[in-house]
């Protein structure tokens, strides 16, 4: 199995990380200090992080028009490389023009993210990006929300990351570059790795999912995001916690590497999929498990949507192959895990539980069936909804003895 | 996924089925009554059976000394092409010389399975073949016994293949050549087609082997042996009875195809398991599952030496690829199947039964747990093994009063 190396980084190139380091960093801060300096929003910096870590290889700035546009309609770049969303950072400000070295700093901590020469200032019709991205301008869908509420004009060119955003300090081990998940898997021999995108605690149908792929892969990656989230998501440290008792008590050691990466979630669905493949390569991975409406919010998506992607993108476009498995839960008849491809039988012989009825069951108190999810996972996510609970009951006392303002 | 094709025959040419029809068959028939006789074995009846129906392509007859030893010495035949072992008629007729026409005569039934050109006539060291294709000379291993009871000559030369050895009348739509299977795959659209090699009645770990595979492939052939086992072994036709509740049961249609070969099992364990892959190409498998102890019998091999030895064979070899699975079982603690390498917990936790439990539960009429086998499996194999207590006591009946002859 070890035999033969790890799947290329994207383009077939080197990783490109765009994080500087030692003197050049020092030096670049100081000079980011004397610039204009652009506010971004969490999704851009965030699209910075991973370009600093060079998960975004081979891109080595903002995208131009033509960039934007190519993307847009025909999944690649300007120079022919596949991409298949827009990687771009916007601002209102009038005066920063082409030919601009600007500073570009997080709005909602302040940090210094990197630095960038303005070499294209361009406006695009953003209704046309998201419903080529997103298959839709609805402004319920949380990321049409964020496109729509960019700056007027974008800004394009190669940046200088100067930070890590804080996610080694805050996850330590748990966060890893390309460089470093690729280490691992030479390392461990590995060649064929699934990477298993979570962004959810992980119930007994992502460790199904996760299973089949260490039953026949070298090794499984769970990746889970760190970057932002929407509303009512569960928070990464309790998400953590939650995946680490279920790794400690439910998998062989060396079967399963555990990692973090710091983009923000765009729920753009089957384009989604295919960045998590994009970046996914990056890290090492020969393979990325899609399963059931993969990055998909609402109904925008059909279930399988991110699957098909796959087939229909030009051959050769990814070095990384989707490992595409169907809806998973337990079944009583069949006796265990199984999924739409595997379990003949019926509605009323699987369980099957909204995320609605899950968030309700926890945040009630209540209990979750060993099938459903590992007893261990849902001790940790009782005691986050408690927490909330909790939260909400001083808030509301609060606000009826005067102590807090309206 | 229907976009390619499936994988080539072995050696990459066409299909090479060598038995006769319509007017060549009635007329090589007519004049192999002709011939001279020779009987053999069964193996080699279900070698002729295989050539026959194109499994042994590229085959077109017994091997040459030459290919003997180098498929003995280097998995390889004269010609250069990758083979693991060697398919060989042997006699101890004297009067057999080169440049005969002969008839191949099934020992057991009398039924003349083909017409042979002897183009070499040759001795071999027959236990030197037995420690370079089973490991061993032991007289106990089934394999060994067979390859040291063949005649003192080997004969080698072209063959035309007389009868399908009855096997399409007897087991109808389960007996398949790769044609049909070839041309069910491509209708079914599938690429990725795993074989599950079978002797035995499935019980669960088998079928668990089955639907990873269905999880992650366009589909599964359950391939079962028709041909000759050793003594002690469940016969086909129970075992077909078995396996179709099984599937009809448990797996949802269109995933699984179900068919059987005509070939005998030599117990080669590792070496076997490259036959099973070389011939499953053939049949349009782009994989084989390959388990724990894969064509073993007793403690010959190494439980994952047929898993390993796909790694040891020169790259390109063969355009199939082993599904290596590792030892599958029930757990508790996991709450379903599981294998070594993704169940972490104890022996305590797990549900295995050695096959001389499961033989001893079942003739003495007990119940296996529904973890191990299936229910409806389980009643055939009762009904089975009932029916042999019966007869064993309709003999001791008889015996006692003197029906029976010694």
């Amino acid at each position: 199995m070890s035999k033969s190396k790890l799947v290329r980084p994207h383009g077939g190139g080197e990783l490109k990380p765009l994080m500087l380091s030692g003197a050049a960093l020092a030096g670049e801060k100081k000079r980011a200090e004397t610039l204009k300096k652009i506010n971004i929003s969490s999704r851009e910096t965030g699209d910075l992080l991973m370009m600093g870590c060079g998960a975004f290889t081979p891109l080595e700035g903002f995208m131009t028009k033509a960039d934007w546009k190519g993307v847009c309609d025909e999944f690649k770049m300007a120079n022919g490389l596949f991409w298949p969303i827009p990687i771009t950072v916007s601002t209102d400000d009038e005066a920063v023009k082409e030919g601009d070295e600007i500073a570009l700093v997080d709005s909602d901590n302040g940090e210094m993210v990197a630095t960038m020469k303005v070499t294209e200032k361009y406006t695009i019709d953003k209704a046309y990006e998201c419903k080529k991205v997103f298959t839709t301008d609805d402004m319920e869908h949380p990321g049409v929300q964020k496109v729509m509420a960019q700056g007027k004009y974008n800004l394009a060119g190669p940046v200088k990351v100067l930070t890590e955003g804080g996610f080694p300090e805050e996850f330590g081990d748990l966060y890893g570059t390309p460089a470093e998940t690729r280490a691992i898997f030479e390392k461990n021999g590995w060649k064929r790795i699934a990477a298993l995108q979570l962004r959810n605690p992980m119930h007994r149908s992502h460790e199904f999912l996760a299973k089949i792929a260490v039953e026949v892969m070298d090794g499984v990656i769970i990746h889970q995001l760190l970057g932002k989230l929407k509303a009512g998501d569960i928070p990464a440290d309790v998400r953590v916690a939650a995946i680490n008792a279920l790794v400690d008590n439910y998998f062989v050691k060396g079967t399963v590497v555990t990692k973090g990466y710091p983009m923000e979630m765009r729920y753009a669905g089957p384009r989604e999929a295919l960045l998590h493949g994009v970046f996914r390569q990056n890290y090492g991975c020969s393979h990325l498990i899609v399963g059931r409406d993969h990055a998909g919010v609402g109904d925008y998506y059909g279930p399988f949507d991110a699957q098909k992607i796959f087939d229909q993108i030009p051959e050769g476009s990814l070095e990384l192959q989707p490992l595409n498995i169907d809806w998973t839960f337990h079944c009583f008849k069949c006796g265990g895990m199984a999924s739409m491809r595997t379990c003949p039988h019926g509605k009323a012989d699987r369980l099957l539980l909204s995320g609605t009825m899950v968030r309700k069951t926890l945040s009630e108190g209540g209990q979750l069936p060993p099938e459903f999810s590992r007893p261990e996972v849902v001790a940790i996510l009782q005691k986050y909804y408690q927490g909330l609970e909790e939260k909400v009951e001083v808030k509301l006392h609060g606000a009826a003895t005067g102590d807090v303002k309206k």
